[in-house]
């Protein structure tokens, strides 16, 4: 557990980014937010899965506009069972054929033991909770099993299952397979 | 079953995105790239929880910049356990001290019934598989109960967490407790 919040950051005149985002709705006309004509499905019928980090803002780095895909995001870009929940329905309810996934360099989820931290939490809180973490040692390693998974489950269609790494210390994105 | 993909989408030069996203790769100068001088820990130490739908472009609709907030997503914008993996750890390793979670109007989400869904899959795949699809029938409802599961779960800190409506037809963001 040695990541730590940033230091760094100015303060806001609010205090949680929800009292801000309450005061700007307040201040808007109604009907005045970002509203779509995109429609259920996506357009381009992509899924992406990927990771939960903060520097990977999906539709910049792909390119991609509102209403051009589903995004199913977690901690790691893994293939859990709820991300393939999220795929089943993309597919086979809103028609999506393609699927990306994104991770990323410089992870969280590669730097720390599933075991110590799940059993500092549960010193901590007093609750023993059955529910691994799933960090991973090898970035391209575990891309590729994710790919794996996503290809050969029994209730997803057999469409192009593509991988890539993005770098945020360049904002390349790397295609692994 | 009754969703169809979009018919009125104009044919692209590349069969997938994939095939876009590497035109496009080949034709940067290496490191480019949307890169980002943000931390693993997000400044405003922010996590949101959110539907996967293509409509709901996180960071534009709550006005975030890039590295301000980790996003989960999966289809409902569910506290699923994948999601609360992901949020525990993002307070406990990566600090952040607030939840949003974000569902939307026209949800497909709210358009089908999971056994039939299932017993449509199974039977066409020929695959039973143990994959709960978790749709729902009330909006309102379904986000009060995530923003329970989260405020509840013992792994999870007691910080903040709100709910919020995203409206497609008009844009607007409506808050839930």
């Amino acid at each position: 557990m040695a990541i730590t919040a940033r230091p760094d950051v100015a303060p806001s005149a609010f205090a949680t980014t929800y009292d801000r985002v309450m005061a700007e709705i307040a201040g808007r006309e109604p009907g005045v937010g970002p509203a779509t004509a995109a429609a259920r499905a996506p357009g381009p019928r992509l899924a992406v899965v990927a990771c939960m980090d903060a520097r990977l803002t999906v539709e910049e780095v792909l390119g991609l506009s509102r209403g051009e895909a589903h995004i199913i995001r977690n901690a790691g870009g893994l293939a859990t069972d709820d991300a393939i929940r999220s795929l089943v329905i993309s597919q086979n309810l809103l028609g999506t054929q393609e699927v990306l996934v994104i991770e990323h360099t410089d992870c969280g989820m590669l730097t720390f033991a599933d075991e110590a931290v799940r059993r500092n939490l549960a010193a901590r809180t007093g609750a023993n909770v059955d529910l691994p973490l799933l960090p991973f040692s090898n970035l391209e390693k575990n891309l590729v099993a994710q790919l794996g998974r996503i290809r050969t489950h029994p209730w997803l269609k057999r469409v192009p299952v593509h991988g890539l790494i993005y770098e945020v210390e360049t904002g390349n994105l790397r295609p692994v397979e």
